[in-house]
């Protein structure tokens, strides 16, 4: 099957049109028609390949809403007209405990991610959502609520899980307090998605002039973490930090805001913390330094049922996917109101 | 009353005989004749003022067991002739949200410590358990389960809690997976008190020569962690690990040995961790570095009648307190195994 989408053929290439096949579905596929697909950090880093593992051509996108062209044969979850979505992952062993439990991102023999990855079928690389169209194992297309936009629902895909996971591992509810660091893609969705659980929520932020977005996105408060004294009228506060900081940064200011066996949980950074964390800060109060990386399938489908039932989308920007290199550049100077949705109806212009 | 201990009056001087007053009960109090006085390594830091907070003189001792001399009016839980311990606190507020949980370790105006604090009553300085007597609220006092050695029980009222709390906040039962850092007065109460929950319990040892002593004392495996072959083999295999180490020390070696939602949790170490922790050890698998501090006094009740019905105690060396120097200087090249234990009787000789 004919498929279109936009790749990078180099690291330091611009992302353009690009042509290539689609598989028709296996006996347990999916054919989606990708209305939109909304633009995340990884995707920028894994075409300009920081990670140094990026395949070429790359094809990115991660957030992926549509709607089923047609299923495989032994498919009884889905039919054509269908409205789904696709996340980071496209399949993994389904055999192993992690597998088994929900857990597919630990899939011990390494889940099969939605673009630069090998297929664990046929040994090919894997295409994203930046594509009219894309074809998955039936396992990992999750049912889109009916009413949620799909636009703005595309990157419940990735961001809102990423946000929710931790938030249901550590039970919030209606009698916690939360704070977020950090307010993009990662920390609106985290706002939204605390206070409807019906916590008390908390912005952390570096800059002042963002209380009005805050409080609009669901923030009941909003402290600079550069204010010594506001730092110091939320000490001992919060059950869960989501710190969405993408980068390396010193969490023991934060840890002192935490409660007593409150968890700050890492969800935006993977490397070295150079600031080193003090052990008193955990052995005190019993507070812990957690992460979390995405989610699984099942917890998936939850977050985007309750997100049906609260009516809670993304707020994106949509774009033509030909401006998807000027939105890069204006996403790595945080210019963008949360996240970038392209719409795929554009590719055909 | 007449009391008599030893006591340290400068940072430099040796401990040495000490007369002093202890009050008579107060309504809710409870005098104690003190049989034994476990030595931790907390003791030695504080006669020798390493935190810049010592009042001189000091008494130290706060794994204390004895029998009740006499008991004041309000007191109905305890009568003269009850074996009983008293462990790190004697007193709190009694008032705020963590004491009511039985967090007293956690109280906002902070508990009296059994030594080196402010009666919260009388503003006297408090002295510990190397004497022949101490008075203390009833709420702090132990009950000593029938049957258990009071010399090796003293160490449980430090030592035993320390390492008890932790294992049961984060659920060690049968099926656990449980690992030990370290082999010390903390490390070996881990391995009794994990082994005799039910968990399959791994030492992790710096050096060779330990495994039979290991084993003996509730070890399944033992593990050298320099050993970058032995490190592997256990990736990924661990629910908790109690990391005992009491100064600064790489955790990232650990933190690949913990399974999916495993926790490192810190009990001997409350300074910077001077070696990056990587954000991706806790990001990847859900991980998390915790903390813990000593326990509360019902969770310490519950630590001692777990031990009655197992016959768990510490192993000891007991001493006459006029040893308490050299103890001291053997404790500091780990040359005890695994607790050193004050002969109390030794005082009248």
């Amino acid at each position: 099957m004919n498929a279109l989408g936009f790749a990078a053929r180099s690291a330091t290439a611009p992302l353009e049109s690009f042509a290539f096949e689609r598989r028709a579905p296996r006996l347990d596929e999916v054919v989606i028609d990708i209305l939109y697909c909304g633009v995340c950090h990884t995707d920028l880093h894994l075409a300009r390949n920081h990670g140094g593992f990026t395949t070429y051509p790359i094809v990115p996108g991660h957030e992926i809403v549509g709607r089923v062209r047609e299923v495989g044969t032994d498919v009884s979850r889905f039919k054509a007209g269908d409205m789904v979505g696709v996340g980071c992952m496209v399949d993994s062993c389904q055999q192993c405990k992690p597998c088994l439990k929900g857990w597919e991102q630990d899939c011990v023999e390494g889940a099969t991610f939605t673009y630069n990855s090998i297929d664990r079928r046929d040994g090919s690389v894997t295409f994203g959502g930046y594509s009219d169209s894309i074809t998955v194992r039936d396992k990992f297309v999750l049912q889109l609520p009916d009413g949620l936009d799909p636009a703005g629902a595309a990157p419940l895909l990735c961001a809102g899980i990423t946000t929710w996971s931790p938030l249901h591992r550590w039970k919030v509810g209606a009698s916690s307090k939360v704070a977020v660091i950090g307010l993009g893609g990662l920390g609106h969705m985290a706002l939204k998605l605390a206070k409807a659980l019906g916590a008390d929520v908390t912005l952390f932020t570096r800059s002042a002039g963002k209380e009005e977005d805050a409080f609009s996105l669901g923030a009941d408060h909003v402290v600079l973490s550069g204010d010594p004294e506001q730092m110091k009228s939320v000490a001992g506060r919060f059950d869960v930090i989501i710190d969405t900081v993408p980068y390396d940064h010193d969490v023991n200011p934060y840890m002192t805001t935490l409660a007593l066996e409150g968890v700050l949980v890492l969800v935006g950074y993977m490397g070295p913390l150079a600031t080193p964390v003090r052990a008193g800060s955990v052995v005190q109060g019993r507070r812990a330094i957690s992460g979390s990386f995405i989610g699984g399938v099942p917890e998936t489908q939850q977050m985007l049922d309750f997100c049906g039932q609260h009516g809670i989308v993304s707020d994106v920007e949509i774009i033509p996917i030909q401006q998807i290199n000027e939105a890069y550049e204006r996403m790595l100077k945080s210019d963008v109101k949360y996240r970038f949705v392209i719409d795929m109806a554009s590719l055909k212009s």
